[in-house]
């Protein structure tokens, strides 16, 4: 871990942390729409992928991959969404999404379709707890 | 080259190629809103980043750090947008887009935002040329 990484405060609100794996935070968006992971890699001043060492990309790779496999595996997703935009927030982040035919912004991106609809309190706490069973 | 591959349909209509490059075809997307490369690993059965083997994946991200520092080189780019979505073209490929403060999505994401507005033939000309120069 290296020293002087804080998570963005809108990340931070936006989602609840699952894990910690060795590159990334794994972080459950907000929201119940779509199974919504967030990877964060926990080091200071990334803004890019490009700004990663080659050895971090790859470690980052293996994270999403491991990230799309829980999701497949959990929620049967049609299609895996791995996004990596950062034009509101800059600090570095990764999307990995389950999608699904139908879902509310098939075949469209998720990001600015609707706004979020939270989890109730049992249902994030169940989703959390499958999460970490199979992380 | 694994024998098998051919574009599809769709991405070959929408895109010219720039290069070839060990693991992906480069593509410039025919949308002179944005400058926007799309990379696709030249395999066939392709759908999803987990597809990819371990070091298929890494010469994936290697390729998508060119692409990513060419467009930085040549627009000044805000910043970048990476992006496998295939909810709507199933064959797996990775956008590469330079996006700025201001532009016709900002800050939203580019997929489904507008209808392209193709290149002029002189500007797409002008394109493939600076591309191919720095490529």
């Amino acid at each position: 871990m290296v020293s002087g990484f804080t998570l963005h405060d809108t990340l931070a609100g936006d989602t609840v942390e699952v894990a910690r794996w060795p590159l990334c935070r794994v972080l459950l968006m907000r929201d119940s729409r779509y199974p919504w992971l967030i990877l964060v890699p926990a080091q200071p001043g990334l803004t890019e992928l490009h700004d990663l060492s080659t050895a971090d990309q790859s470690i980052l790779m293996a994270e999403i991959t491991r990230a799309s496999e829980v999701l497949v595996a959990l929620h049967k997703a049609d299609k895996i969404n791995v996004g990596a935009l950062g034009n509101m927030v800059p600090q570095l982040h990764i999307h990995v999404i389950a999608r699904f035919r139908g879902d509310d912004a098939w075949p469209g991106p998720v990001w600015g379709a609707h706004p979020a609809i939270p989890y109730e309190t049992e249902a994030l706490a169940l989703a959390l707890d499958r999460l970490r069973d199979t992380l």
